[in-house]
């Protein structure tokens, strides 16, 4: 594998999984030229013209997809760890005796170990797409035959509409559907909220295949995946589990820590004039940034402020804002609890939005530059600012990108982070993989002070006297690690490329190696 | 212009407007071959990152979006003959200097008349559309430069989804938009309920302009048209005048005939067994179509019968069945009233569709061949149950086709049509013009009688003894004739094709000639 360094100074291969590479060109730089990936013409002569596409079973829609070797079975991760649908499709795939598909789920879980069995069959080649729990400790270890390819979600879409990945069959779990193939996944028993990351593979896969365990008479609305792109329905008894399907990532914080972080991060976005009638923010799941959101929220009911939009990955505490009117809409790309499912089936004012609308970067526009304020997180950060969320200081690849790269792209872009974990500083002098350029990321916030992105002038500037703890970077990094016994360890690794990290453009913004000692092959 | 014969037997040109045509070889015979058309990558880095996409004028959106001789500029019909926008638009293009433009528009209208100075001009070449009123004439009168291109709704679509129409430059009419370029068509003031017949240039064109009179802060919802499709946004003084917006074909008939016409039709289709728990229907806005829907709504009280869904362009009469709840949803593809916006903007069970969810073709299915029975006007019909929608037996040119090409589609599919206008007989031995093949006509409604093609033995036997005057077509063709004093005269044609009409595959399916006479250039 040839390696060149990127802008960013990141050893990046020239070609993966015989695929040539892009290597980054810096924020903004990269031109796309061509245009987008062009599905093959249908007709509806090849379809029932009552409009009845269901089929008997996962193995007669594989078959009547054409299965062959080689194909890219793609999915969507709405279900996180509850889905019990993509086992049954391998278990599928495997009685139709094929080998060396690719998987190209937005995202994986523990719950998809079974499917370790495939890759070792040589039934999967390679996963694309992020990498949780047992899949990914596979992956670290150097094990599977292809490279990980971690995208963001708005790079996810890039790379279909691109042609960058050609989808040959996208299996999309519903958990409400007709027999026409429109989907929903605000109801049903298996209810999600919305499927915007199957959307995508709905509309530019060769064949697609809805899998539901509600069927409802035609039309089953909101249609969020339209049936005029699918070609096949088939009818299981179970394609989730609710329990697993809400995220367990929705607790609020008690670390008192983290409790401080939160309310530094709400005080500085106060004390930075953002908290103005009709902004907007967007804050994740983790307990922090929930705990930031209620510290927000209680800030916004004194101050008699209420949002235009706010973004989620919704969950009940969002949800209890809309209802109490602090803000016009949610615009939101998943639901993490039973609350977020609900509104957004009741609640128009509770859009469901996809990858296209907020984070597409070779889009005309996306929504995640409109947002003022983003709360994120990072598992590193270093002293220019880059952060990473895709491995630990030991090197480990444990976690996906998510939305994480495509919403740095707003206005205001805080890591509300703990200066250490696990006796481990957070603040390095260098990110071991870099997931975010550090021009695009404006406040670091730990719970021994806040940081602001030298290139902020206007934030410094803003919150020159409102008597927060800020400080440089470096002198909060110096304080951690005098706590801590000094830097991080760095760990040894070998030249073994076992994943890249895409930046939202489609280039190559850095390598994960394979790190020496860890269990191979 | 040379031509050939097509499988209907129709004479139809092998080459439009410089263009390579394929004759109409059947229903359901061309396969589409190929890719849809790819519309180049975009990338965010050439978009404001705020989201703010205003322009100052309409000549400095379309300046920006780089119009030049030869272009294709697309617009949609949702404001019939309220439109204000277009007639600016081409002034601010005569402005620039360009010619030989073609219009795309969905349809055109009277209100366009001042357009044909632009085809004087030679700013216009040809309009490639429905013509109504004024530009209809002219395009009749053969001084048009282009030949005339009739296509269905979902004719439309195929055709920019397949490629055969390149968009340039789209330009939507968008009665509340926000600075980003979401838009919709069911609040403002000159709200027109939907913008359907506008979202395939939206998706497909190079580049799109929204033109709007309400702007409301980010997000405006619904996002019927998506930002991410969207280059530029202009604010100007007014783009429609509502009282034209809401068409004047919602009336109620008073004719005795029309009346006797559309029970007749409600009760063929109570005989015919399709009025039934969970039915779907489709009715259009023409007086005879609104009394049969009345009439099929107190058949439907009586019998305790609820449809799943019906089809609209909505009125107030639909819309009074879905709030008595005699329907699960109205799947709407246009509103014909203020009735059926205020529901569309209200009623989440009021559903806003475009040509591809109903229409087109080249899809994996659409609605069209989902409904139970479909309810369409025509000009003529032929003793081969073929029917004609453009013409008259005059042979001049004056109406569009619409959705009626698709609608043929549908289970059942009825027309209800005066045997004779004006003393002139409607059903002829040959159609002037052939817009729908006789094998998918299935009943014809007359005040002299039903009758039903041969082909649909299944009709024929269910109603056999339902005491409905049911006869054959060349009886009642005889007795209109022998009224009428003959069958109609034939125009005399010239061999010059002023247009052609396209079935709903991008196929040629007929000519329409130059009449002799008629005013020459």
């Amino acid at each position: 594998m040839k390696l060149v360094e990127n802008t960013a100074g990141r050893p990046v291969p020239t070609e993966v999984n015989g695929t040539e590479q892009t290597p980054f060109q810096g924020v903004g730089e990269y031109r796309p030229t061509g245009n987008k990936a062009a599905p093959p013409v249908r007709t509806c002569t090849d379809y029932p013209p009552g409009g009845d596409k269901r089929v008997r079973s996962l193995k007669e829609a594989l078959q009547k997809a054409g299965l062959r070797d080689g194909m890219t079975i793609s999915s969507h991760h709405h279900f996180r760890d509850g889905d019990l649908l993509m086992v049954q499709v391998f278990e599928a795939a495997a009685e139709l005796g094929v080998k060396n598909l690719r998987w190209f789920p937005s995202a994986s879980f523990p719950c998809h170990e079974p499917i370790i069995k495939h890759l070792e069959s040589g039934l999967i080649t390679w996963i694309e797409g992020s990498l949780n729990g047992p899949l990914g400790e596979y992956a670290s270890s150097g094990k599977m035959n292809g490279t990980a390819v971690l995208r963001s979600h708005g790079g996810r879409w890039q790379a279909v509409q691109d042609g960058e990945v050609h989808i040959d069959i996208a299996v999309i779990a519903a958990p409400t559907a007709d027999s026409f193939g429109n989907a929903t996944g605000d109801r049903g028993p298996s209810a999600c909220g919305l499927l915007g990351f199957g959307l995508v593979d709905s509309l530019y896969a060769d064949k697609s295949i809805v899998v539901t365990d509600n069927l409802v008479p035609f039309p089953c609305l909101p249609w969020q995946i339209m049936g005029q792109n699918i070609d096949y329905v088939v009818e299981v008894d179970r394609i989730g589990n609710p329990e697993e399907i809400v995220s367990g990532t929705t607790e609020l914080t008690r670390s008192p820590d983290r409790q401080y972080i939160a309310e530094l991060t709400a005080e500085f976005v106060r004390a930075a004039g953002i908290l103005r009638d009709g902004f907007s923010f967007q804050a994740g799941a983790g307990g922090t940034s929930l705990a930031f959101a209620i510290y927000l929220k209680e800030m916004m009911k004194e101050a008699g402020i209420k949002a235009r939009f706010i973004r989620g990955g919704s969950t009940k505490y969002l949800v209890e804002m809309l209802e109490e009117n602090l803000t016009d809409f949610i615009l939101d790309g998943q639901t993490f609890d039973l609350e977020g499912v609900r509104s957004m089936r009741e609640n128009p004012r509770h859009i469901d939005t996809s990858p296209f609308t907020s984070y597409n970067w070779h889009g005309k526009g996306n929504f995640a530059s409109m947002v003022d304020v983003v709360v994120l997180g990072a598992t590193e950060v270093d002293v220019d600012f880059n952060a990473n969320v895709v491995t630990h200081s030991d090197g480990i690849l444990l976690h996906g990108i998510g939305g994480w790269q495509n919403c740095l792209f707003s206005k205001c872009t805080i890591l509300p982070i703990p200066s250490f974990r696990d006796r481990i500083p957070i603040i390095v002098d260098r990110v071991t993989t870099l997931c975010g350029p550090g021009e695009l990321i404006d406040v670091i916030v730990t719970e021994r002070g806040i940081t602001i992105n030298p290139l902020r002038k206007d934030l410094i500037k803003a919150t020159k006297d409102s008597g927060l703890p800020i400080r440089p970077i470096t002198e909060i990094k110096a304080e951690v690690e005098e706590l801590c016994g000094g830097p991080p360890a760095k760990p040894e690794f070998t030249d073994q490329v076992i994943g890249i990290v895409k930046w939202v453009d489609g280039t190559v913004l850095d390598s994960v190696f394979k790190v020496k000692g860890t269990n191979d092959a």
